[in-house]
């Protein structure tokens, strides 16, 4: 297979996972006789110190005229506190994202059986827990309208959904239950929100396609404390933007690590991949990040192309690495290797 | 003293575990010679059924003119999957915190010793976490226009905030900090969202009348996932009203029960105190319900008018309650003891 791969590494970390998880893919090319061809283009916090924009015309078309993204990650501190600020990282990643429509965002989580006891949970709480959330990515408060008055005292976000954009990631999340456990919880805060109340609507009426599958709902704040009591009970978890954005990093604590977790966001065209974390200033060029989610992540690429068995010897080598405690100290706190090495680790293992 | 309380048992478990905040009250105006006169009032499901109206005139006015409110819960199954339900019981409890003007939630959040075992997280992870949650109570995203298209295929909440409100809610909760131990955690989105760059601009503005306060910010997303990975870290946390509600529930499981933790709501002139639980329908009526949490709203109300001592009588007659598993089933599955036995133990016990 011939694939066409836009990679951004982003900020922070971003290119010392990327590093690795193009590694794997090389490594995967020669093995199993593909060719993949990448591409790299800036965005970010890196973006706007070289161009003065988060998302340079040229990286949204090489994006758009790609197989695949591949980000790493996106985010820089001094920005952050300074609400000022008018250029900003993340809105590169939130134009990219809409700009290729990606309005499913998914994201497995599992517990590696290896590391079950570095989760803060405990192992009969976790043990066995499945589930994959679907977030929606294009839509609520990321993208509505935004003011700010001139005195600078009074400010105001817009969270807007439409039936369509609600009908569309249901779908795709139903068919997934479908293919698991049969269940889905949709996540929502219908005792307040009036958009919350459509969701409830339209996914009912969605639901109606999928006899097969069990539907039930939660308010967003008591799946916030269900995750913690009782992952096991969730199979597909679907839910608006934001709190999809709180929920699947709260999730992240089942698998013991955030560094162990990656997604995918998908649209009518186009994919991205990348890891769950974020760019993590403080560890850039540490050679201490955990590169597991962003080799995962190409995994998950290979996946989405139809490339199974490939996707599989990396997950294999993933776990080979963890259960050799070839991990990064996030895992392992006395942990002699690195970014680089538990990369060299997995693409050799192929 | 003499303090006139209005109570609002509410829906479901509400009447059953008010009553036994109130047998507790009762039992410390006999043994300290104050006089507690309680007025009961209809709110939630219950006023709609009998009244049409969730929050009937005379309830409100009873609250406007009482020393403080105590209040049970609210929330009945048969309005949460009826989209098109016009009136819904939570209306009339978001109505009374914005009448009486109750601007600040506080959740103190601390896990029993005695307890320690029944939460999923490990102890190592919680023994010694303690802190307090300011959640903002009468803006945000809870009281912004709504909007719902007639064909009911396009829906809108409105997230606003201004300086004003902001600046309130922070220095009460920076005083709080200054009497702990001097730590300040602002959660909020700033990355994505106009409103959390305003709380982010405006709170550190009030920090600088608390230089002492050591003042941090988190994203949301990330402050999810921090109270499991290390909820000590953590002393007052400072957060908007969505946010609030989504990080108290699930820091909930730091203590081992939702069953446990009380909140005050406080606005310049009245206060409210409830246990944080919701109205739990399925137990209803079946004397399972855990009443700790209302026994100690009824606590932080002696505590809110000066009787701290008469508070810490109740405070370790819950202690006791739990050190000899005198508890509900939500604490000890086997458990013979129901609400009412638990709330006399703690009754008897003053
Ligand atoms: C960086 C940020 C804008 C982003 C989001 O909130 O969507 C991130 O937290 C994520 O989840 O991908
Ligand atoms: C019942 C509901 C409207 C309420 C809220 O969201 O504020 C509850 O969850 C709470 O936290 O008091």
């Amino acid at each position: 297979m011939n694939l066409k791969i836009a990679v951004l590494p982003g900020d922070g970390i971003g290119p010392e996972v990327i590093l690795q998880a193009k590694k794997a893919l090389y490594a995967i090319g020669e093995v199993y006789n593909h060719e993949f061809v990448f591409e790299e283009a800036l965005m970010g916090a890196v973006a706007i110190d070289k161009t003065g924009n988060p998302l340079p015309e040229q990286t949204l078309n090489l994006c758009l005229n790609t197989d695949a993204v591949l980000l790493g990650a996106i985010g820089d501190p001094k920005y952050d506190n300074n609400p000022n600020a008018k250029v900003r990282p993340e809105q590169g990643l939130l134009k990219l994202r809409k700009e290729l429509g990606l309005f499913a965002n998914i994201r497995p989580i599992k517990p590696y059986k290896a590391l079950i006891e570095s989760s803060p949970l405990k192992r009969e709480i976790i043990e066995g827990a499945d589930f994959t959330i679907f977030r929606e990515l294009t839509g609520g408060a990321y993208f509505g309208t935004k003011t700010l008055n001139e005195e600078g005292t009074h400010a105001s976000d817009l969270c807007e959904y439409s039936e369509e954009e609600i009908t569309r990631i249901a779908h795709l999340a139903f068919k997934s239950a479908q293919k698991r456990r049969k269940k889905l919880t949709m996540v929502d805060k219908a005792n307040v929100l009036e958009t919350s109340r459509l969701w409830r609507k339209v996914v009912q009426k969605v639901s109606e396609d999928y006899p097969d599958v069990k539907l039930d709902f939660l308010f967003v704040d008591n799946a916030a404390m269900q995750l913690i009591l009782n992952p096991k009970q969730f199979d597909v978890i679907l839910t608006e933007n934001l709190f999809g954005d709180i929920l699947s990093d709260e999730a992240s604590v089942i698998t013991g690590s955030i560094g162990l977790l990656p997604s995918v966001s998908l649209g009518e065209k186009n994919a991205l991949f990348e890891p769950i974390h974020g760019s993590y200033p403080q560890a850039k060029g540490k050679n201490i990040a955990n590169p597991i989610a962003s080799i995962l992540a190409a995994a998950l690429l290979l996946e989405h192309f139809g490339l199974t068995k490939e996707a599989h010897v990396i997950y294999k080598a993933i776990e080979k690495a963890i259960e050799y405690k070839v991990v990064t100290v996030d895992l392992k706190p006395d942990s002699k290797f690195g970014t680089n090495e538990v990369g060299e680790f997995v693409s050799n293992f192929i």
